[in-house]
């Protein structure tokens, strides 16, 4: 089993000392050569040591004195507000959201662009191109007849059982046949939503929500019912409960329960188990939608909602776009007691999908490179995750709101002031840096002073200084604005 | 160029003369020996002559004297009648086909089949599998990246401009932008028809038709209007101008032109200008499915409805899925003037497709490979309509109707005596034996004394056995019925 480097190791362990408070702030950090005798470990790892808990913030160097435990500037930056919930939601309204998203992508795309926070997924320098090129190069050699043959009805079955067998470490129970391949997590949830809803229903989703989400609702001509989402608890069961009692035609429920676009929030167990419960007592079909869930930190693997269903009315929805290939649309869903009409669905809609990249994923997933390659993608995203988040503490002005996420690509931030970001995109997008306005979020205006940025590409002084050009606008617009 | 045999260019010779009554029948066809004199041919090509004419029915051997010019059987077949046009069609009924169509499909899986004889595909051994397997591994050695980024929007440019470039043969100048790549022609429709109506509405679509685009209408809440299509000619553009007149919420019309499924006729250009001019005058959005067309006999290649269209009212849907490669999914489509709502409509629903397969497909459509494989594919199709036609002829009850397509991979055929064909299913799956009843070709139950028959394999003893063996059992279930 691969661990982590050993410098990597040594900086957590003392990371959790700071943390802990055992080394408290302006503590002086044992000598290099303490750290060399203490672990028995070779200059060079303690000097790297030393090195990575100062570009993480977490020590600074003082000359001819050593290093020195430091608060981050990301530690100190004010955390996204809790959503009030104390009155109902909104009424539900029909999403008009996608003239919007297609004008700030046609924007982004019309415009040279050098620095790009607006995406979700991870630079390609991050995902195994070389290994996924040679697994499917090994497939089609193997399987030549699969380009000239009728793909298998569902999906391909070694695929569909490595899934299920991948799926156990979520709680899920699942045998091969209920599994559907779709084409990315988007067909699954608009084969769920179509198998549940007719159009002019209701669907409550979490506010703010995914733009991708919104669009589906739109084009199906469903109505969104936006619920109050926290970005350290997920979707307010509460909320969702009063929601559900003051309006009686809500017809699905979506919600995306680990590392939420945009929030970045993981739901804990009791409230997962709260909100399957609701639903279920309801008889509103829930929808999971489990992209980014590989990508959190942390030992435990994550229980789906799936894990709580007793009757079928759980639809996990999940994809390896995020986590393993960008480049292929991979994605699959268990239907639970809408299985047969998925299935009509998917097969009216775009018939089965090509087993090869099915077979090429499938032989990846069943390898230990697969375990290896999220290890190192987590361990790639949290520096840059950190980074990204000192860097908008020490050059955003105050009352900018930010909360760390544990995990995933993405960040959630606040502009002070109610400062509405779309002319932060304006002026941003005229130096090359294209952010994500929080405006594509949510059908209401609620999220007009908020944007998402991506942490998904190296941490290069390009990065670092486009974030800081990107404090320097929001000052300067906060300025006029006063 | 690759020509075709030498002793199929004899057959074709001989063939003509046959037809145009220059050896009419009952004559004695030249000797071998004649033939390797007059030809210049070797005895091997000669008696290859002579044999491939006598499996296809035109001539026969009468030992000790020689091949004799016959009547095939299948010329003596009657075909298939015109339907009638006097009255105006039915009204639009919301359409209910999909159990039944699932049942059969189910059937057909769950019993051991050893002949099968409906689908719509040929069989794997046509389709160039070798060459596309090295097109697919030069791809992804060349561009190893695609894996692990985003596919780009509307798919790749490379693969569009070959589609754009092979359009010019049926008369459609598009720029590589027009095309939008989807997941296969299915995909298209769903796009199309999502473009253009709502729930309720009403479209016109040929009758009989094939269930694929009668499931879409299913599951997009529409109701179709089955306009009378011959067998010769295509969907009538009188009959569809009357309802027009007769019913005026006809929201779009969904035309196969060339080698419709499952009648396989071809309209001529006189028709499908009058049908792109009718749908234009009435504002009547005109969906063409192009699935079959590079499938026809003949050198002239078939202009498509789009060649006529000057104002974007032409959405066309076409694949490679029956031409050339059956496990991808590339399916493409021009939406005239619905190109920016169809765009949105495909973002929503799948995103952007693979570029793996895109990339694979490109190459091979730049080459020479493409032509001969068509050219192969065409040539291989053609004796097995024949065979399956002649043996049809030879062993079902007088009374059966056939009309023999000039392309394609299937026929539809309709029994005496209205029997119905689904009896005929139910005890061909008992002989492991399975076609496809005419009741899965149209919402009504105008068709269900037909089925369609495939094609698509190579001739064996086997399938002549079947064919046999489906006569018996008309004959016998007629008999039954008397």
């Amino acid at each position: 089993m691969d661990a982590l480097p050993l410098y990597r190791q040594l900086a957590d362990h003392y990371l959790g000392a700071i943390k802990a408070g055992t080394l408290p702030r302006g503590e002086r950090m044992p000598s290099v050569r303490s750290m060399m005798r203490l672990h028995q470990v070779s200059l060079s790892t303690a000097l790297q040591t030393c090195r990575v808990l100062e570009s993480e913030g977490w020590v600074e160097a003082r000359p001819r004195s050593g290093y020195f435990v430091r608060q981050p500037h990301r530690a100190a930056i004010l955390p996204l507000e809790e959503p009030s919930i104390l009155q109902a939601p909104d009424p539900a309204q029909y999403v008009g959201i996608h003239a919007r998203v297609s004008d700030f992508i046609a924007r982004g795309r019309s415009h040279p662009v050098r620095v790009n926070f607006s995406g979700a997924r991870a630079a390609p320098e991050f995902y195994p191109s070389e290994q996924l090129k040679n697994a499917a190069i090994r497939a089609v050699r193997r399987h030549p007849e699969m380009l000239v043959r009728a793909a298998p009805p569902g999906g391909n079955a070694y695929f569909r059982a490595a899934l299920a067998r991948r799926a156990l470490a979520s709680g899920m129970v699942l045998s091969a046949d209920e599994i559907t391949i779709t084409h990315g997590c988007i067909e699954a949830l608009n084969l769920a939503l179509r198998a549940v809803t007719q159009p002019g229903d209701t669907v409550a989703v979490e506010s703010p929500t995914f733009y991708g989400l919104l669009q589906i609702l739109e084009s199906l001509g469903l109505r969104a019912l936006e619920i109050p989402t926290s970005a350290t608890r997920g979707i307010s069961v509460d909320a969702l409960d009063m929601a559900i009692q003051a309006y009686d035609n809500i017809r699905a429920v979506v919600v995306v329960p680990h590392l939420q676009n945009p929030l970045g929030s993981i739901m804990s167990d009791a409230d997962k188990e709260r909100l399957v419960q609701l639903c279920e007592r309801h008889g509103i079909p829930l929808i999971e939608d489990d992209t980014y869930t590989a990508l959190a930190d942390g030992d435990a693997p994550l229980q789906a909602l799936k894990s709580w269903d007793r009757s079928g009315n759980v639809i996990h929805c999940a994809s390896l776009h995020k986590i393993l290939a960008p480049g292929m649309r991979l994605g699959w869903m268990v239907a639970g007691k809408w299985q047969a009409r998925v299935a009509m669905l998917k097969y009216a809609q775009t018939r089965d999908n090509e087993e090869w990249s099915q077979i090429t994923a499938a032989e990846f997933l069943n390898s230990a490179d697969y375990d290896r390659h999220l290890r190192k993608l987590r361990a790639a995203l949290r520096p840059q995750r950190e980074r990204i988040a000192e860097t908008i503490a020490a050059s955003f002005p105050a009352g900018t709101r930010l909360t760390l996420p544990q995990g995933g690509i993405t960040m959630w931030l606040e502009l002070p002031g109610r400062l509405p970001s779309t002319p932060v995109f304006d002026a941003a997008l005229r130096q090359g840096i294209l952010i994500a306005p929080g405006s594509m979020f949510s059908n209401s205006g609620r999220f007009d002073a908020f944007m998402r940025i991506s942490c998904g590409a190296r941490h290069t002084i390009e990065v670092e200084e486009a974030v800081r050009s990107l404090g320097q606008i929001v000052g300067g617009l906060l300025r006029e604005a006063a």
